[in-house]
C-alpha cells in the first residue's frame, strides 16, 4: 500500500512525507516524484499537485487535499473524475479560522486603522463606532469554517447574518440562502466576511455589483479564496468610497507578487494565507486518520463532493 | 429635587443636563455651577469632581459617577465620608469592554504589529503562532466588566485566567483569588488584561516585579485606570524585551501629553480611553433609572463600596 506525497516546496514535502511516515508505520509513505511503481499507489496526499500528477496511478482510490479546500485538486484537468476527494478539516483549523474572523471584523468594527493612524498623529480623538448589536456583519459560506465564524461573531455580541447555496440554521445567525436570499442578505451589510468555496459559481463574486449592495463604507473581509475577488473592481471600490477597508488573506497569486499594489494601498491589509494555516503536525493527525478510517470502510466524514466543488 | 450635574467639559456638561432634564422631567436637573440653593441638591452626577464640590450640598443623598468606576469622585479629600456613590453600568458598557478586550488579546495573540510590519516590508512570510486554546491570557479584576471579558475570552478559545480580591467562579476560566494566588496567576501568563478597579492596593500594580512574573515576551492590555501601571517600569520592560507589546487605553494625564514617549514608541498601542466609552443615551437611561429607584426604596443595585473602593 503505497501513499504519494505532493506539495510543491520540496523541503515541506519531505517534511511531510517523514511525519506520515511515522504516523502510518505499516504504509509505503513516499514522495511522489520518487515513485517507481505507479501501480502500487493507492492515495495520494497533495496540495497543489501539477496537472497528470494524479491520472499517472492507474489504482488510486482516493485523493487527501492537504486543507479545507479542494479547488486546487480540480484545478488538475485530467484528474480522474472518480476518485474521492477526502478534505482536511479540523479542530484546529476551525479555530484558527474563528480567531482570523474575529479579529479582523473587530479591527474594521473598532476601526483600528483610523486609530493607528491617529496615534501616529499623536491625536486623542475619540473615534466613535456602534456597539457591536448595531453592526451588521454577514458571513458568504457556511461550511465547517464559515458556520464556526457566524456562531463566534454572534456570541461576540454582533447583528450576525449568514449566506449559504443550501438553507443552514445557526443560533443567533440571521440565515439567508441561495441566488433569491443573496441581495437581501448584502443589503445593509456593513462586514462582509468570504467563506464561499471556490466553484465556478463562485468565481468573481467579490465584485462591483456584490460591493454595491453593501452598506456605503463597508469593510470586506477576504478568507477563502483568491479568484473570489475581483481585484480591479475592489480597487475602485476603495477609489469611490463605497468600500471604506479591505483585509486579504488570499490573491490570485501567491506569494502576493512583490509589487502588486495591494501591498501600498493605505485601506487594504494583507496577510499572506495565514487565516487558518495547517498545522502541519494537527494536519497529519487527521490526515493519517482518514486514510486509515477510508482504508477500512471505504469512505470517511470528510470527503468532499467534487460535483458541487467542496 | 435638584440634581446636580458637573462634567469637565462645559458643552458635554450642558448636553448632559439637557438630555437628564428630558429623562428625569419631575426633577430640577441643573449644571452644578448654577446651583444657587445648595441645600436643595439631593444628587449629584459627576465625571471627576473638583476637590470640595460635593462637599457644598448638605442634603446630599447620593453621588453618582459616570462610569463603572469611582476613583474619581473618592479623589475628592472632602467628599462625604457616608454618602453613597452609584456606578453606571449597563450592557453597552459591557458589550463595549469585551470587544475591546477581544479585538487587543487577539491582535496580541496572532501578532498583528509583526503582521502589519511585514506588509510595509511586501513581506510574504508566515508569523507562526500557537492555536487560542494553547495561548495563556489572564484577566486581573473579575468585577462586572472583568467577569465579561474574561468569559468572551475563553469563549473565543483561550486557554483564560482570572484574578480577583475575593474567590469568584466563572465557566470556563480557571480561577485564582487572593494575594496567596497572585504569583500563581501571573506565571506561564502570555496575555496579561487589566481590569481591576483603582484603589490605594492596586495603584501601581503593573510594575517590575509583576512584568517579571509574567511569561517571557508577554504582552500586556490596560483598560482600566493610568496609575495601576508605573510607565517607567513598562518601558524598561520593553526595552528588555520581558514585555513584547503593550496597548494602553488610560493614562497617568489624560489627554496623552503631545510629547509623551508612548505615542511613537514602536511596542505601544494608544487608544483614547475608549474601551468602554459611555454612550449618552445609554448612560442618561442607566443613570435615570438609578436615580428614581434610589429615590423610591433608599438603595439600587449599582451602589459601590466606598470602603473597598469599586
Amino acid at each position: 500500500m503505497t501513499v504519494a506525497v505532493y506539495l510543491p516546496d520540496t523541503e515541506t514535502n519531505d517534511w511531510w512525507v517523514d511525519m506520515l511516515h511515522d504516523l502510518l508505520p505499516d504504509w509505503q509513505v513516499m514522495r511522489m516524484d520518487a515513485v517507481t511503481e505507479p501501480a502500487s499507489v493507492r492515495y495520494a496526499v497533495v496540495w497543489r499537485p501539477r496537472t497528470g500528477d494524479l491520472a499517472q496511478f492507474p489504482n488510486i482510490k482516493a485523493v487527501v487535499s492537504i486543507g479545507a479546500g479542494i479547488d486546487h485538486v480540480l484545478a488538475d484537468e485530467k484528474l480522474p473524475a472518480d476518485v474521492p476527494i477526502i478534505r482536511t478539516v479540523g479542530d484546529d483549523l476551525t479555530q484558527r479560522m474563528r480567531e482570523y474572523v474575529a479579529l479582523h471584523v473587530l479591527r474594521h468594527h473598532r476601526d483600528m486603522p483610523r486609530q493607528l493612524q491617529a496615534q501616529r498623529d499623536h491625536d486623542w480623538h475619540s473615534i466613535v463606532v456602534p456597539v457591536a448589536p448595531n453592526r451588521v456583519v454577514g458571513v458568504m459560506g457556511l461550511g465547517n469554517l464559515g458556520a464556526a465564524a457566524a456562531r463566534t461573531l454572534a456570541d461576540l455580541g454582533f447583528d450576525t447574518r449568514g449566506w449559504s447555496r443550501s438553507p443552514k440554521t445557526i443560533d443567533g445567525v440571521e440565515a439567508f440562502s441561495g441566488a433569491e436570499g443573496f441581495d437581501a442578505f448584502l443589503s445593509g451589510c456593513e462586514i462582509l466576511v468570504n467563506l464561499l468555496p471556490l466553484t465556478d459559481e463562485t468565481r468573481g463574486v467579490m465584485n462591483a455589483e456584490l460591493f454595491g449592495k453593501l452598506a456605503e463604507g463597508a469593510c470586506v473581509i477576504n478568507c477563502a479564496r483568491g479568484p473570489h475577488l475581483v481585484d480591479d473592481d475592489l480597487l475602485a471600490a476603495l477609489d469611490a468610497g463605497q468600500i471604506k477597508q479591505a483585509t486579504l488573506d488570499v490573491f490570485h497569486t501567491e506569494p502576493l507578487p512583490e509589487d502588486h499594489v495591494f501591498w501600498d494601498h493605505p485601506a487594504v491589509t494583507v496577510t499572506p494565507h495565514i487565516a487558518s494555516r495547517i498545522d502541519a503536525g494537527t494536519g497529519g493527525r487527521i490526515i493519517s486518520a482518514n486514510l486509515k478510517t477510508f482504508e477500512e470502510t471505504g469512505t470517511c466524514a470528510d470527503i468532499a463532493d467534487a460535483a458541487r466543488g467542496y
